[in-house]
């Protein structure tokens, strides 16, 4: 198993991410492609004590930020790092990328130089996320497309529901829902009202529609949505857990008697930090691409990644992508959807 | 000030709503005129020794079901205690009317029994949601309306901005944020792009364009939102602190130690349980509306319909119905949308 890391994307690049990658090196035993400037990626190794061991470097000069445009990776910024990543993966140089740099352009980058799985019409972004069942759910699409139409939802619910049926494992089929403002069929606007009715006749383990309100319950394991929404719903969930989060922390600080307080109940806080921290799971796979490219959180650090490296290693195994093009192949019109 | 209350709406009717009214009315001084069977509201208090002083009743013999359709309440449930008190509400019977039950029905109900303010095209559902800087913003809109146009909008913006800045009061303009997918301009779809545009123009205190994620941190007074994305913005911000608080009540009931620790950090618990908590701002405004309706949320206890009449006073009060007719009438063609 050989993984791809955009050493020069995200918050804590570059230090973060080579601890990350190495960490991944030596608990699982994979090769690293650490892409990036070779040299400043061996002097912040060595200043730091990290190993480099089982890990080569893919020299790129160049570095694409959060405020650069997405299609600057294929144009001024060609030769940045993230680029580079997706040009070995394209080329076959290992099995899958995982970057926690610029978002729009990782899908950009990865429509155009890895390219989508022939039929699949649009790349979505894909996050696991918590719930209270301790299982995540699927958020598809979490912020790739803003504009949607029906069949690229009904093709979400497909990619989404392969992928999460490999997760689950033991057989389970994965359940499928509709993100929608009411769970009464006909809710919504006419996208939701056009998706819910191809997503029920697709043979998919289809639950229909679910509220917002019912995702961190787990109400299903992959959800639908178009981008925008999705993207609302994700940070929704990030910004409410932080300010919760927060005031937690202010409430076991108040005094002598909440810090003691503090003592006691530590190990819960702690697994409660973890259950909400959506980092656990690694990062968000981009379905629809035609080899594994997983985005890291911007703020990534050493251990995300490496659980990030760890996922883009079993969404390599999985065979996930076989499966998909293999259905889109079968489907037939009603989901090869055009331009 | 008298207010009038759907005493058959929401999961706790009748008898949650009665207790709550009866509170209203007995600490602030308000007449109340509940709408509902007159023998069941009469029966109701007595057995639960709720005193009906300073409270009439306005006899309706229906009730309107969350399993409704919105239309119903203009036809086979026209004679609902929800209709009733809408009827009693455009007949100038009451300054305010509150209701916990169903929300489209009760959007459908404003709009064609007490009739949008003339200009405004849409009515919009604005509920105040907690931050963590103890003070709420206003999210317009979070249901009413799935499917949006610019133009609407910047109607919201506009109805946002009058309402929140007399919330704010000491003459601070309400500062106005568009929800997107980004910050940057240019973010989001065309709905997004056209109404960052005509907000940008329109004179109002406007921030540009806000990400979820930062909602909860006070990032501005009001969000402006299509229906769909508000609605999965409030109900996401629900979910996940309804998950949150759960896992911390598990946190706190493990076993001895952690009893113990939940006395010492109750007060600090239980003040952000508060914080938290939707129903301490009293449920959300239907603005548009010719006259003032408060949504109050379907599980309202008697506190949070108590917090509701107290809303729907201030709302009256306020003059902000007169302030939208006059923006609406002085902002020429821009603001005044036809069907």
């Amino acid at each position: 198993m050989k993984v791809i890391v955009d050493a020069f994307g995200g918050d804590n690049a570059p230090l973060e991410i080579i601890r990350g990658a190495a960490q991944a090196a030596r608990e699982y035993g994979y090769e690293i492609l650490l892409a990036g400037r070779e040299r400043e990626i061996r002097e912040t190794a060595e200043k730091n004590g990290v190993s480099l061991e089982n890990i080569a470097v893919a020299d790129a000069p160049g570095v694409i930020t959060m405020e650069d445009g997405p299609k600057s990776i294929l144009k001024e910024h060609k030769d940045c790092s993230m680029a580079e990543g997706l040009r070995r993966l394209a080329a076959g140089e290992g099995d899958a990328f995982v970057s926690a740099g610029n978002t729009g352009a990782l899908i950009m980058g990865a429509t155009f130089i890895v390219k989508r799985i022939r039929g699949v019409s649009r790349a979505a972004l894909a996050p696991l996320m918590p719930t209270n069942a301790g299982v995540p759910f699927m958020l598809i699409d979490a912020g790739a497309n803003v504009d949607c139409r029906p069949e690229m939802l009904l093709q979400f619910a497909h990619m989404g529901s392969l992928y999460m049926t490999k997760v689950l494992g033991g057989g389970r089929t994965a359940q499928v829902g509709l993100l929608n403002v009411g769970t009464e069929e006909g809710k919504g606007g006419d996208l939701q009202h056009d998706a819910y009715h191809l997503i029920r006749e697709s043979g998919l383990r289809f639950v229909g529609n679910v509220e917002a309100r019912d995702l961190p319950f787990h109400i299903a394991d992959v959800i639908v949505a178009d981008g925008f929404s999705g993207n609302v719903a994700l940070k929704m969930m990030e910004g409410t857990a932080d300010v919760l989060m927060g005031f937690i922390r202010e409430i076991f600080t108040a005094g002598w008697a909440s810090k003691l307080a503090y003592l006691l109940v530590k190990p819960g806080l702690r697994a409660l930090k973890r259950k909400m921290d959506t980092s656990e799971y690694g990062g968000a796979p981009l379905l629809g691409v035609a080899r594994p490219v997983i985005k890291a959180h911007g703020n990534s650090g050493a251990a995300a990644i490496k659980n990030a490296v760890r996922v883009a290693a079993e969404f390599s195994r999985a065979g996930v992508i076989e499966d998909i093009a293999a259905a889109v192949r079968s489907a037939g019109p009603e989901t090869a959807v055009g331009e």
